[in-house]
């Protein structure tokens, strides 16, 4: 560390900010630029987001009273700074780490994250939750939502923004606007605004008002095309937010620590309603490569901080996801019916190349998974086959319309459901553990999950070819297994498992891509000479019944094998085995699932290792259900 | 049939009203009314939105070509007026019944249903996904989207209205807007508008404006006025609407033909993007009883014509509703920390109870299941109690709330999950089916279910007195068992069922409401000279492993009972019985849940028994398992 930080090191939480002033509130953002920067470079993560927001970061902490004033922030990616000033300034080179700090904020680590995210749009409706609170006489401050113009585009926020601005309490909705940038003519604006709103005037709105009207011609043209980007306001008139019951104050400068100050104390001060302020920034800002950068370093891995140049480890294997958006496009091209269609996440899906090929068969519906699901069974409706791909814990977000529009109506809708399973460093947020559950309980609906990047493509090849009704398939996150890739996807048959290899004692019933654990977990076994049979079951529904039935009827044993949350898989199995009779003889059956509890990050083989999923967890259960009584020692 | 429906007897289906006069239509609008409001007294069911919508229907299908182009109806319950005019005429008086009409919109029942639907607020979404279907070649024609001013301003709608906008397709939502009564002033209005819209100008935008800004004073505040309501814009300029790339016609009377016909055939001829026409209508409209009533007839039963007298059936015993209700307030009156969240129905989850009470404890978010959910993880996050209290199928909608925000931050939001299980004649779309999977999965949650309402006054009194994490208690729709209730309720130990009576052969472990069936199976096996232990085991989670493992140890046979989907709480005790070794010896296990298909509206019994899952039906699993093989005949 050859960077000074005299002010920071002076900053181990935030009340030691109180005694600062502005100037050095100012440096101290400079500081914790440079934290920031340097820690990302030896962990990864979000390092544009959280660039974004240093100023801002500072300046909350110093006008408002944390933890007592609740802060929360939208999705949570952009919260590095924040937590370098929370006193976890010396953990930050754990982040993202097993053991380690959240990429996130995060209830249980500390007082500072009053409450956490890392899906979008939640945190007006959590600060509108405090702010009753505390007018009912809970021990509680102000609340402030932080949320970028993407997350405050969704459903979601909408509904939390019609409800706070019907119950008029006073409340702070700081708008994080980082899709445009703030060029010269901000300078100006600036200027004004910091002079204005440390004068005397008694309402909030009147001043953003007065500032606006009062720029020459150009600048004020600026400004409300600065609203315009966020609200969709074709005139500077009455903007989305006042139409919703907030005062409106902005766009200001969220770089500049003067104007922020300002704007802060001047709103705390005089508030007494819902009050959004309109913060542009700049991803990535005060750090050149991550500014020249197109994603701004959105999520980067380690880099050198020096030159910005990422260190990727070369990949093994082609990732799931670009295995799945070529092998959509391959479809597409032969299919003209096919379209695709994301929320907000073309490039997390591999969309991005679906698009490439097929730019006008791409519908990216924003954060906004309700309508999207409903929107492709519209589509379906309509006569065309839409693949619509989103994260499997996103999904959770379309669940009653993947119920109610979807599957009641048995429309051919293709689920897409990417990131299954646990995931690795964003940890338990984004684990893909319910799925397998949440769909295989609905009727019609089938379920696919793919036991490696081959098998995915084949499943992709299916889901185009199957028009009956829904289908989803899933898969993980990360890179594949190694395995060749066909020319060309070729459909399964509906509901049909295969044999990998024959055996007579222990019959291991993957689905997934625990496929591979499973293989390593038959060779443990068969060490303790048992016979193993091993099948990958392709689908959760509908279930091969004749396979498992003669997994049930020629072995001792059956274990199911699966990267999710109990009520998925192995609860279908089960409910099949039990109402057909196969369990009231002496099959020992066991079900190998995620635990009841969620996990924490840690690389992906270290967090199935921590949900007892490994090979030996696998091999070790079937050894204890076939009364071999060893121990297995890794 | 003492009405004289001349014209009506010509219409059998819409292509029927091509050759009628404008008078004509009108004429038909009144014998549509007339025979909606005598099909719905000998039917029961949502009168006044349909009543609402009479014009509006006869003019959108006088002007539109359906089915060709696609006609969705939000929420679907103001489809009666579309499903006489749709070649469903004759099968008006099955409506509700079992194997009658739906009272929604449905895809297998009529062609000119593209769109089915029963919760709210998905028709834009599925109007847009036509739309694309139609331009990307397929033989579709114009979508409209017909939308109540309540359902619009759910999250989704916001999601779809963003969407389409930004894509700029011609398409048509119907914005009806039934909160406000047109008076005397909308003569004026009528008049002027439906010659404009018949004046050869090029753009609707421009129109509507005209019309606006050329009315007298008092004329164009009401008109503004009537915009402001639905958007709730403080200026006339720049609707939520128009911001949103929508261009904006209204408001017109939709009880005026001319004037809907001249609007919607203009609106048809010229349209080349998204337009929403802002349609005021009155609920109830054209019956008295029903425009007199203040809930306008939303839902009635069966009713006198002539004087609008409902024939209520005396209940045998309070609703569960109603005892949820009263007890939430009883807890209340000794807790000032609990407070109760509904998205936008006081009445339907018993709530209107509460509110009369603790009127500043309640909060209504509209329909927005999305926010409400995270709101009230909010709350609970600031020290407060929150009773969260939704349907079982709309509390899909808050899924993704309830795993990110409530159930991994481990927050004590209540979750009060009315109408679990199937529902009677709301149907399959109504039907609460998946809550105890899609909750059981969840890591810290609790998931009670109550067998009859003295048990829920109890399941209200744990959940007030629980504050370590998320608890839910799901009951059914509809009057209760008729056992007396406690005075108050004693919280239940967590995680333990009771044993109602001890037997020797057969188990029966009962989750919920189907107690009182199980009981009578429990009648039908003694008199085959089984013994039968009967236990409630009153959580799906966590599961009473002591109870479970006793009845597994003492039993041949074990019999699992719910009124849910495969995956709840069946599953969860296979996982568990399974996992210990309790299968690998002869113990029998059944597990008795909704089949793996939708089931369609009849009395709640008669569902059941659709089901299989009468008392009969429980009782042959067990014999036959017993291999006892007997057939029983009910």
């Amino acid at each position: 560390m050859t960077r000074a930080t005299p002010i920071l090191d002076r900053v181990s939480v935030p009340s030691d900010m109180k005694s600062l002033t502005d100037a050095e509130l100012s440096h101290l953002a400079n500081e914790v630029r440079g934290e920031v920067i340097e820690s990302v470079a030896t962990t990864g993560g979000h390092l544009g987001s959280s660039l974004g927001v240093v100023e801002l970061t500072v300046a909350l902490h110093a006008v408002f009273d944390t933890p007592r004033d609740k802060l929360v922030w939208d999705v949570g990616h952009q919260c590095y700074p924040h937590k370098v000033l929370t006193g976890r300034r010396d953990r930050m080179h754990t982040l993202r780490q097993e053991n380690g700090l959240s990429g996130f904020t995060k209830r249980s680590e500390s007082e500072f994250d009053p409450f956490g995210a890392a899906h979008s749009s939640t945190s007006i409706s959590a600060a509108l939750g405090f702010t009753i609170a505390r007018d009912m006489g809970e021990p509680t401050g102000d609340a402030i939502a932080v949320i970028g113009d993407g997350s405050i585009s969704a459903g979601m926020a909408y509904e939390a923004m019609n409800n706070a601005g019907h119950l008029g309490k006073r409340m702070f909705v700081i708008l994080n606007d980082n899709e445009m940038s703030i060029a010269p003519p901000v300078g100006a604006m600036s200027k004004y605004l910091s002079g204005l709103y440390a004068s005397p005037l008694g309402g909030l709105r009147e001043m953003a008002e007065g500032f606006e009207a009062a720029l020459p011609g150009p600048l004020r043209d600026h400004a409300r095309r600065a609203r315009q980007m966020v609200t969709g306001a074709v005139t500077g008139e009455g903007t989305l937010f006042e139409n919703l019951g907030f005062q409106y104050i902005g766009p200001i400068n969220g770089h500049d620590m003067p104007q922020l100050l300002g704007v802060l104390r001047a709103a705390r001060a005089r508030a007494t309603g819902p009050v959004l302020i309109h913060c542009c920034t700049v991803k990535g800002k005060g750090y050149a490569p991550a500014e020249d950068s197109p994603d701004c370093y959105h999520g980067v891995g380690k880099f050198d901080p020096a030159t910005g140049a990422q260190s990727k480890s070369r990949p093994n294997a082609p990732s799931y996801t670009s295995v799945f958006g070529n092998a959509l496009v391959d479809e597409a091209s032969r299919d003209s019916k096919i379209v695709a269609i994301t929320a907000a996440m073309p490039g997390g899906t591999g969309l991005d190349i679906f698009a490439k090929h097929h730019p006008k068969r791409m519908y990216d519906v924003g954060i906004a998974e309700q309508h999207g699901v409903t929107f492709a069974a519209g589509m379906a409706a309509g006569g065309l086959k839409p693949f619509c791909a989103i994260y499997s814990s996103f999904l959770q977000r379309g669940y009653d319309q993947i119920v109610h529009d979807v599957a009641l109506q048995n429309l051919p809708v293709r689920f897409a459901v990417d990131r299954a399973g646990l995931v690795g460093a964003d940890g338990p947020t984004h684990a893909g553990a319910f799925d397998i559950g949440y769909l295989s309980a609905l009727p019609n609906m089938v379920v696919m999950a793919a036991s490696d990047e081959a098998e995915l493509v084949h499943m992709v090849a299916t889901a185009a070819a199957y028009d009956d009704g829904p289908i989803a398939f899933r898969y993980p996150r990360g890179e594949g297994e190694g395995v060749p890739l066909p020319e060309r996807g070729v459909p399964f048959e509906i509901g049909k498992g295969i044999v990998l290899q024959e055996g007579a004692d222990v019959a291991i019933l993957s689905f997934g891509a625990h496929l591979g654990e499973s293989k390593r977990a038959v060779a443990m076994i068969e060490a303790q000479g048992l016979s193993v049979t091993l099948a990958d079951a392709r689908f959760a529904k509908p279930l091969d019944k004749a396979l498992i039935d003669r997994l049930a009827r020629k072995h001792k044993v059956l274990i199911t094998v699966e990267q999710g949350a109990q009520g998925g898989f192995g609860a279908m199995v089960l409910h099949h085995l039990a109402n057909e009779g196969w369990l009231d003889g002496t099959l020992a059956v066991r079900t190998m699932t995620l635990p009841d509890r969620f996990i924490d990050q840690a690389a992906p083989d270290a967090m199935y290792a921590d949900a007892g999923l490994t090979a030996t967890d696998i091999a070790a259960t079937a050894l204890q259900a076939a009364n071999v009584k060893k121990v297995l020692v890794d």
